[in-house]
């Protein structure tokens, strides 16, 4: 069975995937309408020919171009840092924020050979050094490498004017305090909100 | 995003795919070489072009034909009975069976309204009337329908001079005892054979 053989040996190389699931996958694909695995099928053929990245703040894009560099209804004087280009979508979605963005590309990781030269980072101090970026949310994430990042991102804006700021650590909304590691519960500790400045309400 | 979006609705319509899943699919694809994921798209694209049934025995076939009918390797008075086409894989990849399979396409059902003629069952009778037939192996599953579908085929082939059996029911190997489900504990020791007649090892 070449077909469902190679379709097999295919899928197991996405991440998650054994051989059980695998075949299932390839079975449950076989039974389905045509119309939708043949979709299914061109979209991830060409979805590499369709996504690029932005050559200013580094966000995926497709032919309709950046939605966020050059956007007149994103505050322009708002400027969010990143590791990763789908970092960009998790904060865009959650319609929190509405500035423009910035992907380093990772985080400083000595261990494995990344340092600051290999990041975005020169990029990012050009685009501060412009004038037109009022504050720079670091929005890397709450690990180690994260953590040291947005300390060198911190030192090396020290001389523009801008306000410098970063995401804020604690408890998961919806989490258990029982369920919290230790470092997220001396975080929320140290991080703790008087609680006239706690919203009411989260929209 | 279209290209994104698209492929996250697409994927999102896969057997155990939530919207995070698909997105982090998505971007792993955006990440790999493009040879993999050129290919992987092309196969799904082309997989119910590839794949059909066997007009004899109903398993998922492709350009090469049947590997089962007609191989003069395996066995030809041995038939297997089986639900689904993927039960055929299942039953050949364990290597214990070198026979003939048969594709029911499901399991007698009344709620869902699936009676006996919408199975390949009298297909089955024709085969095993033909004569050439020695055993029949009732592999449905040992669910209550797998269970109302072995015994509507016993009695359908009381009068052919075949041997009938069926899979054994009882604890999976390297299970706990501890987890076991009831029904499973109470097949497993109606079902229970005598020591003289357990194979030393199991090849």
């Amino acid at each position: 069975m070449n077909a469902i053989d190679e379709m097999v040996r295919l899928l197991k190389r996405l991440p998650g995937m054994g051989e059980k699931s695998a075949t299932r996958l390839c079975y449950f694909l076989i039974k389905s309408d045509d119309a939708f695995v043949e979709k299914l099928g061109e979209s991830i053929r060409d979805i590499k020919k369709r996504i690029s990245t932005c050559p200013i703040c580094g966000s995926f894009i497709d032919e309709s171009g950046c939605p966020y560099c050059n956007n007149p209804e994103r505050d322009q004087s708002l400027l969010c840092v990143v590791e990763e280009p789908q970092d960009v979508m998790s904060i865009n979605q959650s319609g929190a924020y509405n500035g423009l963005f910035h992907v380093l590309g990772g985080s400083i990781n000595p261990l494995q050979g990344i340092g600051p030269g290999k990041l975005k980072l020169q990029e990012l101090k050009d685009r501060v050094s412009e004038g037109r970026i009022k504050e720079v949310i670091i929005a890397t994430n709450p690990t180690e490498e994260g953590d040291t990042t947005a300390l060198y991102i911190r030192n090396m804006l020290r001389e523009n004017n801008v306000k410098i700021s970063r995401l804020a650590s604690g408890l998961p909304i919806g989490g258990d305090l029982g369920y919290a590691d230790k470092t997220t519960l001396i975080r929320s500790m140290r991080g703790r909100v008087s609680y006239s400045s706690v919203p009411d309400e989260i929209d």
